[in-house]
Parts: structure tokens; sequence; C-alpha cells
């Protein structure tokens, strides 16, 4: 497309591309941007050095090679801050600039807007499930190894409390928690058979009795007698990671309990999803550990965004052969709401044409200019964002049972040439 | 777990951890074990920076630190190769060494094989329902922009013919193939309108008449004249993305064969997955193009395998709380098979104890001696082999529907301790 666009001299004419979605995943009502600062930083490093150059040199002109080797976006960009709310057709994000340097940055805005959003939204519900609680993003091992630290920074802006990534916490500063594994307990076992009481002990001299201990590994009951016994009334916490775990949180709950440690926490993890925790709010757990089902969206791995042309040297440009795909123009958002704060509407209009008379917050923010970004991104902001966006939804917003998307989108079409 | 088995001297004892999925994603008959070089790869970059240690000091003692900077692993690693089919309890992975070698090394191991496991996966069945037609992984966009490298990939493993992500073809040498977008057509737009032929023309001049045209972007009909009229009957292909594919692609098939462009092949693309796949064959479709179903693992997106520690100095350790989790021991395995060919069961036995009298095919090899990496990998060998793993299948393995998996695996424990 490169190639045959600078041949032509279209690679020069000024174009919008817009990312957003058609709709949101099956059933869902609402959806949480994510990926927005990792885009803009990306963005500062997608240059073509001679090993891309090369690698590429067999299919691409020389014109076309040339056109990469100097290739900086030096176009604008704007869009939706990380954390904001999103429905179906939201601009979250356009990219301005000549075509050929908004085309060639499709990939890279999709990969991350996507596989991020995807993360922070199914996030957002399991937070909303949680109530408060402590939440705790454990899933690393069940997606790629450099997905995994992504999506430890989606989770956190949906309201995750920390992840165990901790390159995650080197990287983005998300809070580094952690417990321990069944191996650490099968690891003190000599001939005279397993000795979880060694295993306790040498944690917590390790970490102090605030640790948590991992109590399932053999007989729970015992797991928790041991526990207690070997770190006192004041540890930090037990973890369940097997069985039934309201029925077992009560019986943790009791014994400990029983045993005097009433400030010892219970942790669960397991296989939990937006859904299993809010089966558990009833129950004496104090924090959940969610793995596979947060990275990997709890059966939404993707957002399904797409970027596409929207624009033309001022033309708005739209596919034609099934009509609702696409709107032409390049556009900003606002959100109506009542005086409550419940939202009412996503309202999408023509850049610089907002409607007259309507009132409602701005959604649409300046993110790059001249291919220097001009937003400053801090995560307190977007978890705060998630925070506010969630107490703005309409009551059947929050359900976690499939539905529509919780207000609907009105988009105001261009005005047509003639005007 | 590292600081405490460290301070209690058990992080030098001798251990094997197992990577293994207890199940299969939920129907399916058979996985494809991929990611295995990409791991071995890690691997060898695997060790502690300044940078690093700094950023675990918070929480890290001193000799948890000293042992991390001088990390390099050491052990030793058997396993299946990449591109093997694999069952329920199939020891994938063994990994040898000190439990402070072997503990660290979980999230790497396990991120990397769930993931291009998953997606190689989903991958074979869709290689498998196009009875071999050529396939294009097009999915790089849904899912995160270095999960996507390795996608492709593992995609490639499965049996497709290539990917539109140019690094897979740079890092592993997967060939790069791809078509062109609507937005390419949409910016032959000017104050008259839209101008397809003159898009067309571009790209037929940039690339030549072999290229690849998308031709619904407007109408369909008129797209296929207009491609036959610019590119001639010696046009490579045409793109259909949306629409009732099978229809479109038997009235496109009628068209260019009433136009003389017999030979001009017809590409589908659009929310393909293995059904539509299936559903397709009857029709006139020559290649595939498949993005999100494939680069999420199609329904999914992670292969759910664990890391366990099965043996501690020699003794076979396991979980007891819930019986059926994992089997002590280190292990190898073999798969048996009729005389046609035809699989009949996977045998996991103790390491060494290969049972006596039966015959079958050995699926354990070594991968690492000494921290050395002791296997060749080549993605021509695992492409074949999963090749021959499909051929091998009994006719129920290949259905696409949800079922039992192919073949039962049968775990032989190891002797007692009495023996």
């Amino acid at each position: 497309m490169l190639a045959a666009a600078l041949r032509d001299g279209t690679a020069h004419r000024r174009t919008t591309f817009e990312v957003f979605a058609r709709r949101l995943p099956e059933g869902r009502r609402y959806g949480v941007v994510a990926g927005t600062a990792r885009f803009v930083e990306a963005l500062a490093q997608f240059t073509f050095d001679e090993s891309a150059l090369t690698a590429i040199s067999d299919f691409c002109d020389r014109e076309t090679l040339a056109f990469l080797a100097g290739y900086r976006f030096r176009g604008d960009i704007d869009g939706y801050c990380e954390g904001e709310l999103y429905f179906p057709g939201s601009p979250v994000l356009s990219v301005h600039g000549t075509f050929g340097e908004c085309v060639v940055l499709e990939t890279l805005a999709l990969s991350i807007l996507n596989h991020d959003t995807a993360i922070a939204s199914a996030a957002a519900r399991m937070v909303s499930a949680a109530d408060g609680r402590t939440m705790i993003e454990m899933g690393s091992r069940r997606t790629h190894e450099l997905a995994a630290v992504a999506a430890a920074r989606a989770a956190y802006i949906a309201g995750f409390t920390g992840t165990s990534n901790l390159e995650a916490q080197r990287t983005y500063g998300v809070p580094a928690l952690g417990t321990s594994a069944h191996a650490f307990t099968l690891l003190h076992t000599d001939r005279d058979g397993p000795d979880e009481r060694a295993a306790f002990k040498a944690q917590v001299e390790a970490l102090g009795v605030g640790t948590t201990l991992l109590v399932d590994t053999y007989d729970i009951t015992q797991g928790v007698a041991n526990a207690v016994e070997v770190a006192g009334q004041d540890l930090g916490a037990v973890r369940i990671d097997s069985g039934d775990l309201g029925v077992l949180a009560r019986q943790v709950r009791a014994q400990l309990d029983g045993l005097g440690a009433r400030n010892t926490r219970i942790v669960v993890s397991g296989d939990l999803d937006e859904y299993a925790i809010a089966a558990l709010r009833v129950e004496p757990v104090d924090t959940y550990g969610v793995g596979t089902s947060v990275v990997t969206g709890s059966g939404a791995p993707t957002a399904g965004m797409v970027y596409k042309l929207v624009e033309v040297d001022g033309l708005p440009v739209e596919k034609r052969s099934s009509h609702k795909e696409s709107h032409g123009g390049r556009k900003q958002a606002m959100r109506t709401c009542k005086d409550t704060g419940t939202i009412l509407e996503e309202v999408v209009y023509p850049y610089g044409r907002r409607p007259q008379g309507e009132s409602g917050r701005d959604l649409t923010v300046d993110i790059m200019r001249n291919g220097e970004p001009t937003a400053e991104f801090d995560l307190a902001a977007a978890r705060e964002r998630v925070k506010e966006g969630l107490l703005s939804l309409p009551w059947t917003g929050l359900k976690l049972s499939r539905g529509e998307p919780a207000i609907p989108t009105r988009i105001i079409s261009p005005p047509s040439h003639q005007e």
C-alpha cells in the first residue's frame, strides 16, 4: 500500500485514521480504554533501522525504503484518556497526518489498544464484583511473556491492587504483591515424608509473620493449624487455592478465629473470574488472586477495535459495501449525563462542531501534536477515571449478565459537501 | 520462596519441575506443542542485571540478591518437540536442577508455552479444516504487539502458509504474505468522489498484475470488473472481506471466469475461524486470511499448562488435597499406535522405566544439558511433525465438534519407596 501510494503521489494526502470498536464484546455493557500511553511510548521508537530495511528490501522499492529510512511520526493524535469508559462507535483514538505516515501505524496502534483495553475492560468487571476487596493480578504465566507485563498494567488501571509480575513493578510502578506456591511446601519433603511446618517456618523466618501462607497443599484444616502454630496469632494471611472456596473460606475463618488469629486475612485463588468473585461476595474473603481470566480478557481476549481511514484531504470517506461499518470524517466526542451524574448518551460529532446547547463532558483530548506527546500519562489518574466511570454508569451498566451497552451512542454525520 | 529456601538450605535440593496440562481446552481433542525453542532462547537471556536487582532490592535479602546476580540456568531440560501433539498429562517439558534455579523459571516457561501452544493448537484445527488451501495469518492487530510475532510463528508451525507480520519474517523466517486494506482504496477519493480504478491502477503499477486486489470497498461486482479491467486476465487474486463469503465467492468466481480471468484466485477474510473455514470448503475459495480467531486461540487463549514440582532429591512429591491434580516423579512418555499408524494411547512412565514389551514412539527428547541446548530447533521439522501428527489421529480426533481427547493417557506411577 505504501509503495503504491508513494508511486502515485497519494501517500502525501492529509488523512485521519480513527480507532474505534463497532461493538463491545458480546454482552458487555461498557469497555475501559487502556494502552494509549504505551502506544505513545512505542511510537517514539517506531523507526526503521538498517536491519529492518534489509529485511524488507526484497519486496520494497527504493522510494519506499527511503521513506521508511526517514520515518518518524510527525502528525497529531487525539482521543480518549486511559481509564475512560467507551462504547460502540466511540472515537477512542484519531491519528492525523499524511497517508504514508499514518497507514504504517495500524498494527502498532491496534495491537496495543486491543490488548490493553481487553484486559482493562474485563478487569473492571472483576473490580466492580469484588466491591472494594484487594485484588492481585497473578496471570502472567497464562499469557505471552511480555503481554503479561502490559496486562498487569491494564488490570491496575482498572482498579486491581497489584500484580505478581515484578517487571510490571519495575517498568510501570504497579505494586508487586504475591504469595508462595505449592512447590515451596512440597520442597520440604524428605525420606520421612512431607513437612509442611518446616516450609511455613522457613517462610516466616525469611519474610516475617505478616506473610501469606498457602494452606491447601495437604489437608487444609491441618494446614491452618500448622500456619498459626508456626506464625502465631499475628499471621498476615492464609491462601486457599483449591476446592469449594466459599465453604472453605467460612471453615477457615471459623478456625482462625477459634485459634485467636482474628486479624489473619483469607486470600483465595484458583480460576476466579468476575462471576466467581461476585459469588464469593458474601463469604469471609479478604483478597482475590486472579490469573487466567483477567489476562485473557475473561472470554474477550481482544477489544476488536479497528483502524479506519475516515478523512482524506478534508473529505469524509467510508466503506460503502456494508453501510454500518464506519462513519466518515474526523470526530470528537462528549458524554451527557443527568444532574445526578448518571451518564445518558455518548455523542460523537464532526470535529469542531460540538452540538449547540447540549451539555456534556468532553472526551476527546490532545495526545500528540507534530509528533510530540502533549498529554501527561499518569496511572493514578487513569485509575481514578475508571472509578468515576463505574460510578457514573446507570445501574444496569454494572450487571455482569449479558446485555446491551449501558448507554447509546449518537453519531452526528458530517455536513454534506454542498454546505 | 527463593529467599526462604536459600535461608533454610532447601534451595539447593535437586528437583524436577514438570510442565503439563491437566486437561485440554474444553471440547478439544488434541493440542499442538509450540514455544519450546522460544523458551530455550529466552533462557539464555534470563539473568538479572543491576537494574533488575535494584528493582527488587526493597524486599529481597542480600543472599537472594547475590544468588540472582550470579544466576544462569545450568540444569537439564527434556520434553516434547515443537509440533508434537499432546494430551492431558503429557509431560511436555521437564526442568531439572536445584530448587533455586528451577523455581524462578515458572513464569518464563509457562508464559511462552501456554501462549504459543494455545495458538498452534487452534491453528492446527484451522489448517485441518482448510484441507490444503493457502492460509495467511493476519491477526497481529488483535493481540499484544509482541505476542503477535510469536503467534505468527506458532501458526506457521501448525501449518499456516505465512503471515502478514513482517517482524515474524525477520525474526523467524516465516514467509510474509499480505494484501491491501480498504484504506488504500478509500484514499483514492477526491471532490469528484471515490476512484477505485485509480487505487487498483496504483497497486498494479507498484506490485505487478500478480497482486491481490481488494474488491469489496464499494460494490463487489463493479470492484471485480474494475480489477480485471485494470490488471487484465492475469490478475493474481481478488480479496473479499465482508458479506456472505460463500455466496460471494461463487458469484465472483463466475464473474472472473466470464471475464477470462480463470486463474485469478479468490482470497476471503473477515472473522474466519475453524468452523467458518470448514463451512467454506465447498466454495471456490483459494486462500483464507485468518485474524482474530487464530491469534486468540479460537476460544482458548491459553493452553492452561502448569509447572509443578514433581520430584525432590529423587523422591516423588505431589499435592494431596485434591488427588488428581498432579502425579509425582520425573517422567518420560511414548505413544503407541496401530500398524496403520493410527495412534492408540499416550503412555507416561517414570523416568528410565520404559514399559517392557510395549512398542511405541518415544516422545521425550533431550533439550538442554548443563544449561546448554542439545536439541536443534527447526521450523520445517516442527511443521512436518504437526502434519504427521494430524495424519496419525483416529478420525474422531479431527472432528471440530466438542469431544474427548482423541486418545487416552495412561500414567504409570513411580515405584513405591519400599522397592
